[in-house]
C-alpha cells in the first residue's frame, strides 16, 4: 500500500492519539524517571530541566521506544522506561546545544534555555543530561542496546558538526543534505525504534525492521519540518514560519529550487541564505520560487517515499493495535503538512 | 609515610618519567586508538581534535587507566586502550566545552579551539567526542567499567554546573569548594585508575584503592594548579598567572584569604572578582594578601593531605614498578608547586 492517499485508509485524520493512548501508563513511568534524571542539588540543572520537561514536546522519541518494545512482547521490567527517558534526555542536550549554536531565541513557541539562563548553562547542563542518559543506560545492563544508543550519540554529533561545516552553503546537495537529517534527527528514531525489540529479546528480523521504521519515519519527520517552515502556521510549528530561511538554513526545499532555478534566481539564494539579505520581502520571494518550481511539493513526494518505508518495515511486527498505532504515527508525520 | 618532606625520600625531583617509560608501548596504542576516534569525513572533526592532540597535554588521566590496569595484572587485550582512550576523550570535550563557558583563549600556551574555530565547533566536536568516548567504552564490553566512567561523566558535568552558579560569588565555603573540584577533577581521576583493577578482574579491595588513589591524586591535582596559577610561571603552568583572577574564579586560597582577611580585604576581593576590578595592580595586591594570610601554604598543605591519602592508596599494589611509579606521580603532582 502507499501512503499517497491516506484519505482513503480511514476517514479520521490520522493522529498520534491511539499511541499515546496505548503508551500511556509506561509514558507516565517515564515521565517520573525523567524527573528522578533531572535531580540534582545544584539548583539550575532542575530548573532548566523543569523548562524543557515543560515544554510541551510530544516526546515521540521515548514513546517509539516504549511502543516498540510493547509491540515485540516486552514485558515486566522497567527497562524499557529507563531507555525511553534516556533517548529523551539525549535528545533534550542536542536541543540544548542546538539553541546555542544556532542562536535561537524560541522554540515550540517559548524562550529557549539559552535566552533564559545563557549560553554557558545550556552547554554544561546540556552534558548533564547526556551524562545522565548515559549512567541510566548502562543500568539497563543491555550491551546490544548500549552499542545502539551510543553508536547514535556520535553519529548525531557528527550530522551536527557536518551541519555547520555546510551552513550556509548553496553547494549541499540532495544527496548530502540527506545524509545530514539521517544523522542529526532519523538516527535517533531509529536508535529509538532499535532497542525495542533489543530488549524484548527479539530476533534479528525484528530488530532489522524497527530499525528500518524508525530511520524512515525520522527522514519523513524532518522533511515535513522542512515543508512546514515555509508553510505551515506559527502555532503547529512551535516556532516562526521562515525561522530555517532567516537562519540560512540549507534544506532540501531550498536546494531543489536553487537547483531548478534561472540564473537570477540562484542569485537571490545566495544572497538571501548566504549574505542574510532575508527581510519578509525575501521571505515572501523565497515562497514564490519554492512554489514556481514545485520544490515543496517535491520534497513531501519524497517525505511520502520515505513513509511508506517506515510504514513496509513496521507492517512486520506481529498484529496489534500497538502496530497500527506506529503505522498510524508515520500517516501524522506526513499528514501535517497538510 | 608522609609526602610533606619528599626530599628525604629520594634525592632526585619527583617526576613523571617512571610511568611514561612503563606506559611508553600502551601510550603509543592509544594514541593510535585516539586518532582513528577522532577520524570523519567531515574535515572539522579531525583538523580540531588534531589541534587538542598536539596541544602538549600529559595525558595523565589515560596513563592512569593504563598504569593501574598493568600494576593489578592486566594483560593482554585492547581493554586497557580502549577505555585509556575514551576518559581522554571525556577530557577533550570537558576542556572544549569548559573553554567555551569559560571564554578562555589560550591553553597550555596555544590558542583555544573556540578562539580558531568558534564556540559553535567547539560545542559541537565537544559532542562528538563525548559520543566517541563512549561508543569506544561499550566496545569493550565490561558494565562495571561501563557504570563508573558514565557515572564520572554525569558527576563531572553537575560540577560544572555547580561552578558556574557559584562563580563569582565569595560566600562559596572551603567545603562547598571541595565538592566542586571533586566533581569537576577528582572524579574522572578516580574513575581513570578505577576501570583499570576492573578490568583485570583484580578484586573489591584493589578497585577501592584505585578508585581512593585516582580521587585523591586530583584533588591534590587541582589544589596545586590553583596554588600555580598565583605562583608559578607561565611556562610551567600553560596558561597566563593570575587567569583564576581575571576570570573571577573562587578557588581555595582566595576562599581562605577571604576568610581570614579584614573587612577592608574583603571588600578588596569582592571587587575584584564579583565585579571585575582585576587589572595587574590588584593582582599584585591579590598575592599581597594570599601572602599575608598564608593562603597558599595552607592549599598546600592541603594538598600534601589529599597525597598522603593517595600514596596509602597505591600502597596496597602488589609490588611492582609500576607501583613505585603510581607512587611518584603524586610527589610529582605537589613537588611541581615548588
Amino acid at each position: 500500500m502507499s501512503l499517497a492517499s491516506p484519505a482513503q485508509e480511514s476517514r479520521r485524520k490520522p493522529s498520534i492519539e491511539a499511541i499515546v493512548a496505548l503508551t500511556r501508563d509506561s509514558m507516565g513511568e517515564v515521565n517520573r524517571m525523567i524527573l528522578a534524571m533531572a535531580g540534582s542539588n545544584v539548583a539550575l540543572i532542575p530548573e532548566i530541566a523543569e523548562h524543557l520537561i515543560s515544554s510541551g514536546g510530544k516526546r515521540l522519541r521515548p514513546m517509539l521506544t516504549i511502543a516498540s518494545a510493547l509491540a515485540c512482547g516486552y514485558r515486566g521490567g522497567d527497562a524499557h522506561v529507563k531507555l525511553a527517558a534516556s533517548v529523551e534526555f539525549m535528545h533534550t542536550a542536542t536541543l540544548l546545544h542546538d539553541d546555542v549554536v544556532d542562536e535561537s531565541d524560541l522554540r515550540r513557541g517559548r524562550k529557549t534555555a539559552r535566552t533564559i539562563w545563557g549560553n554557558q548553562a545550556s552547554v554544561l547542563v546540556g552534558d548533564f543530561l547526556l551524562g545522565q542518559a548515559f549512567k541510566t543506560m548502562v543500568e539497563v545492563g543491555s550491551l546490544t542496546a548500549l552499542d545502539i544508543l551510543s553508536r547514535a550519540s556520535a553519529v548525531i554529533a557528527e550530522g551536527e558538526v557536518w551541519q555547520l561545516s555546510a551552513s550556509k552553503k548553496l553547494t549541499t546537495t540532495e544527496a548530502d543534505y540527506l545524509g545530514v537529517i539521517e544523522a542529526k534527527t532519523a538516527a535517533l528514531f531509529a536508535a529509538a525504534a532499535e532497542v525495542g525489540p533489543v530488549i524484548a529479546n527479539a530476533g534479528p528480523d525484528l530488530r532489522a525492521a524497527m530499525h528500518a521504521y524508525g530511520l524512515n519515519l525520522g527522514r519523513a519527520f524532518q522533511l515535513a519540518d522542512d515543508v512546514l517552515d515555509y508553510r505551515g502556521s506559527t502555532a503547529a510549528l512551535g516556532k516562526n514560519i521562515g525561522d530555517d530561511f532567516r537562519e540560512g538554513k540549507i534544506t532540501l526545499p531550498v536546494i531543489l529550487a536553487h537547483a531548478r532555478g534561472s540564473e537570477a534566481e540562484r542569485r537571490f539564494w545566495r544572497e538571501a541564505l548566504e549574505e542574510n539579505r532575508n527581510d519578509d520581502g525575501a521571505l515572501a520571494e523565497a515562497c514564490r520560487l519554492l512554489d514556481r518550481h514545485g520544490a515543496l511539493e517535491a520534497t513531501v513526494a519524497r517525505a511520502r517515499g520515505f513513509g511508506d518505508a517506515a510504514f513496509r518495515a513496521a507492517s512486520q511486527l506481529p498484529r496489534s493495535e500497538i502496530r497500527e498505532a506506529l503505522l498510524e504515527v508515520v500517516e501524522f508525520s506526513i499528514d501535517r503538512i497538510n
